[in-house]
């Protein structure tokens, strides 16, 4: 439980795409005293990329570092403005980060990508989640696991991907033997952070995050940790040679990583020896943050769509096909972590904007042009649907090699119509993870929204509400994922002795609820049948219906919805 | 026979989407002496639209007779400031126009849209050739010629469509029965034209030609002209009222439709009493005009494409499914005319242009931007392919009810890319043509092309060479259709016997032939297969193989095109 009176505070280190914010929070009421966002400066937006494969993101782990400095000395600095607030109450620091995002290290716990001879490496930098490049692994993998009848692939929805850790690392020793032979290890960003800053990169003693060890390696402890080197072997007898310079043990993020390194508190202006929370995924905290508990659905909608659910740890839960995740503790300690996701769904508002956005909605945000024209038009009106895979299928379909589609189109047909096309599209993709979620026993009783189009694009939000036909809550904090990993710094700093006695004190849910509309849950229904058409005959081996009514079908709904 | 030494000229006049063009030219050569384009003023570009439905295409009668006024008189004005010339020595007209493009006619022949009553409803003007309103009504006619075992489909592909003269009538008469009602007859705007200016607007006695009654009005000698009515009644009672206020006989544009009106050659600056041919429609002169013989197909490249064969009269052809027609004298009096086509090609340029080209290709022009743009990317490298049925599918599939499709698209897809796949679906949609064809026994020996885009767009032509893995040549006349009518003009103005005998003289292709790449044709007959795949599966209802191959395999071959 908080202590009463004496005041206490929390900081979250949030590592995203393009950017990490630091959060400084009250931890007796969530309130947020100061936030700053630092962008990485190498790359496009932070990201290295390989024109010649558009698979490829990579970023500089150097970029971590300096980010960690400059945005919590900007918080610090920040909230010492106020009158009340004093460096030394802040009893925690929790860390978030993108995943699976690991980096090959050398033996010292250092990133290659710091050391001159791999600078320039894009093979020796941190492999972002999003990065592609493995899809050959992934498919191996998956292929070995199956044949082999090995359990490993119950937990993540029977298909392994190739955003994931053993994917990438399998990928580097195929394409680029020498970073992978200089590597001694691979972390994940996520451990990487809390180590670095709590001066423990010993790769023996360094404090592993269950959320990419159960949801991104394979790693149970029903089969003793990480999958067993005869497995392993079958893939690579040099992958079989890592696990030993792997790690035997995961944890839960309410458990310490150890305490804040002397020269780097210095660096930001805090005190030494505050503690440290072991790391976890952003998706995760970001679930923390908006409120997770059993029933309720945390999306958080950003360049991607992570969809975290909760179930009680203390019950069998099913395997659910597709499902990137089930693994105890990965959200909340204590309980199963349920992870799902779209592989891209700002980024496919961006990728339109940025590359097919016409001159009439560039003035100002590009993005409020299009949603106010998009927002005209009424459900079925435009005649479009489009398929929202323009950076693969991660949940249901588990797989990187699919693309984007839209149909419908005519001569007519306009840039504000397609951009509404594209948000359909991917609330259609939001109510197919809904959909499989239920079929297999999970119930979805409420779904809380967060990130930032949650935050900034109500149209976006009702149209969710309408195509799930579920009422949409918004997370009360803008920073639902910093503020999670804030919330498992207070309880690593003794302020809560549970993670939930912290969410209740520290999240909560906004006062305005978009609630769908019954006309236009009525269209989408017949548009999702549509979409589920499409899904199923580009995305699955076995669908043998026939799409000849596809056009038609857009085309009568189209003319009818012009009519009314 | 050409007389040697007197000079003699003829006008071909020939009526697009968006203009008229008038062109004058040498009848012993082809030379052109002058040549003058009159945009209609009415509408978006000369057309009425409908923001409520995409299908509505009009145009304002009025605009025609407009735009013979200025673009002849232009014309004649020009041409005389050259020495030689003198307006005398014109010895005849050709008129071409789109087609089907009835407009409903009061007693006298005077367009409905011409009175004020009807000025402003949009059913009372000429309902153009991609008006696609009438889609249940083309399809009623199918499954009605069907079921009564009636011939009228065998020469028009088997599939009555909804931008034919019956469909628009029929649409007519349900949507806008007082319309209906109030014309007593319907003509085409070929007919309509030469009738205008010879003062010949009786219904009883104006020449109808074989262009449109054949391809468009199900007429035939065969079965003794228009359908019976006993066939008409199956539609509409009032549909086979209506026949005997039609014609009985039409003929081909080697015939005369009357001379030149003395009140209107006074407006033009011509003489009284001028030979006029009898009508046609644009992409059949267009087929004269480039130089259209046994083997050779004329492709007519324009914002939609017309695909024009000739073969020999005296030999029986076999009907061939999804072919526009096959009509006896419509294209070379004497030979089988054969009519197929694609709905869009240019229009769908034009669309991405208008409505989705970003501001860095819009300084100058976009098209040529984007051409530039589009040329350095390699067959495949894209990993795009589209379906080009922004506006229906008229060969093979003669359906209105198809839409546009695009699919491969991920995060980094450029509108250069996307730009270069359309391009690449109109030339899939060009080669099925040509397959369709040569399936049925019309060997392709030559293709020729004309028109706007064949013109001024080499890496278009190029494109197509590629596809269909042949040589693509171009005819010599930049306005072939107009070309093509001012040679009918020669024929009825007696400076030549046949028709033959004048295009040997008139026309020609130019010297420049873009001949196939052997890399890039074997890159696009696997893309090909493809295109098909989506073709069938979207256009045709037997269609029973899987699309989970198509995203996969466009990432393959992009893959190793990059590569490459």
């Amino acid at each position: 439980m908080a202590k009463a009176g004496k005041p206490a505070y929390s900081i979250g280190v949030d590592y995203g795409t393009n950017s990490v914010r630091a959060l400084l929070v009250d931890v007796s009421n969530g309130k947020e005293l100061a936030s700053h966002v630092y962008d990485y400066p190498t790359g496009q937006a932070g990201i290295l990329l390989d024109e010649r494969d558009p698979n490829l993101a990579r970023q500089n782990p150097a970029d971590y570092i300096k980010g960690f400095f400059s945005s919590v000395r900007a918080v610090v600095k920040e909230a010492s403005k106020k009158r009340q607030f004093d460096p030394k109450d802040i009893i925690g620091i929790g860390v978030d980060t993108t995943g699976s995002t690991p980096l090959p290290v050398a033996r010292d716990g250092t990133p290659l990508a710091m050391l001159p001879r791999f600078k320039n490496n894009l093979a020796a930098q941190a492999w972002l989640w999003k990065d592609h490049t493995a899809h050959a692994e992934a498919a191996a993998i998956t292929e070995t696991a199956i044949k082999a009848g090995a359990p490993y692939l119950a937990k993540c929805g029977g298909t392994y991907s190739s955003e994931w850790f053993w994917s990438k690392i399998l990928h580097c020793q195929k394409s680029a033997p020498q970073v992978f032979r200089a590597a001694y290890s691979w972390v994940e960003c996520a451990d990487f952070i809390p180590a670095y800053i709590t001066g423990n990169l010993d790769l023996r003693k360094m404090v592993r995050c269950v959320c990419a060890a159960g949801h991104k390696a394979m790693y149970n402890d029903a089969w003793g940790g990480l999958p067993d080197k005869r497995f392993l072997r079958k893939l690579s007898p040099e992958l079989a040679q890592l696990r030993d310079r792997l790690y035997e043990k995961a944890v839960p993020a309410d458990q310490l990583a150890g305490r804040l390194d002397a020269k780097i508190a210095r660096k930001v202006g805090l005190p030494t020896g505050i503690a440290v929370a072991a790391g976890a995924f952003d998706a995760h905290t970001g679930a923390v943050g908006a409120g997770v508990k059993e029933g309720t659905l945390v999306k958080i909608i950003g360049t991607s769509t992570c969809d975290m659910m909760v179930a009680p740890g203390d019950r069998k839960l099913k395997d659910i096909p597709g499902v990137c995740g089930i693994v105890p503790g990965s959200i909340v300690p204590g309980m199963y972590g349920l992870e799902a996701g779209q592989s891209a769904v700002g980024d496919i508002f961006n990728w339109f904007v940025s590359h097919l956005s016409p001159a009439e909605f560039r003035d100002g945000d590009p993005h409020a042009n299009l949603t106010k024209a998009a927002k005209k038009l009424g459900p079925g009106q435009s005649g479009l649907l489009a398929l929202d895979w323009n950076n693969g299928n991660r949940t249901i379909l588990v797989d990187p090699l699919l693309t984007g589609l839209l149909v419908g189109q005519t001569l007519h047909t306009t840039a504000a119509e397609i951009y509404r096309a594209l948000i359909e599209a991917t609330a259609f993709g939001a109510l197919t993870i809904i959909k499989r979620l239920e079929e297999y026993g999970v119930s979805v009783r409420e779904v809380i929204n967060c990130g930032g189009i949650a935050e900034k694009n109500p149209f976006v939000m009702q149209t969710y509400a309408d195509v799930c036909n579920r009422p949409m809550k918004i997370s009360r904090s803008a920073q639902s994922c910093a503020l999670g990993s804030a919330v498992f710094g207070a309880v690593v700093g003794g302020a809560y002795n549970s993670t939930r006695a912290a969410q209740n004190r520290m999240t909560a849910v906004k006062a305005q609820v978009y609630k769908p509309n019954r006309a236009n849950a009525k269209v989408y229904a017949e548009l999702y049948a549509l979409y589920r058409r499409l899904h199923d005959a580009f995305g699955t081996e076995k669908y043998k219906g026939s799409l000849y009514a596809v056009m038609k079908d857009l085309i009568r709904i189209r003319d009818r919805a012009r009519k009314a």
